[in-house]
């Protein structure tokens, strides 16, 4: 764990647009995992104090290559949720296939592809960094489409 | 994720003296995880208000057989870990091999051995139950048994 990203968008009459995505940097190794822990709960409890938003879309980590890896981002995967969840913010989670497909149109997309298509998607004038962060903003998106489906499907019926 | 264990141990005159222990429970899957880790944090804040202590020590799930619950665990570890070190208690992470081979005597001992051994070095007049409490005694006699441990070394320096 060294960099948390996050990614928000608004929708304006069913349009997506970004306000804000960054990074949440932590020193790595060096620090105990309790301390970084608390830098990941604080920098998303102030994402989602600044920004207010209605829902929160992370993406799951149960599809890591290293297991020990994946552990660890559980840990950090579970104070992010926790900010939100204290906040009142719904918490909706997707695989990383799920968000590469809803963005790229691929499962297997690179990082490099979802990262230019979350620019193209969102109208950014520069490639969306750190790398976290376009993921966030992938993720974020996924969820948006997902409502708009899952809405569309309703008003069918 | 449906039982978190604590313990809390005190040392006077050199013993360790049982204060509390117990579980803290959740409903399990058909609650979402973001709800759960709050029970979680919420339980363990609690403890860390009412008993105060030093230290917190905590099994870590790096060696867990199945690859989904470490991860899942890995969450509440996480928000176990967090609401400790908000409460400014230093962390103090143990293998389970670690934690059996410091109450049993054998990293490979069964979780009942490790409870009828807590019961004894801890002078219980039951089983410490539910099965994860006396884990988590097991996990805090371990952390005194390296303080103790450590002291020694240093004070044979």
């Amino acid at each position: 764990m060294s960099t948390t990203g996050y990614g928000v968008i608004e929708i304006v009459s069913r349009k997506a647009l970004c306000r804000g995505f960054g990074g949440i940097r932590n020193s790595g190794k060096s620090i105990p995992l309790a301390e970084r822990l608390q830098v990941v709960y604080e920098g998303i409890r102030e994402v989602v104090t600044t920004y207010a938003p209605e829902h929160c879309a992370i993406e799951d980590v149960f599809y890591h290559e290293n297991v020990n890896t994946a552990i660890v981002m559980g840990h950090a995967r579970g104070v992010a949720m926790l900010a939100a969840q204290q906040a009142g913010v719904a918490v909706f989670e997707y695989a990383a296939r799920e968000v590469k497909m809803s963005t790229v149109g691929s499962g297997a997309a690179s990082k490099q592809q979802v990262q230019a298509m979350v620019q193209r998607l969102l109208n950014l004038k520069t490639l969306p960094r750190p790398q976290d962060a376009a993921d966030a903003l992938a993720v974020a998106l996924c969820h948006y489409h997902r409502i708009k489906f899952r809405n569309l499907k309703t008003a069918l019926k």
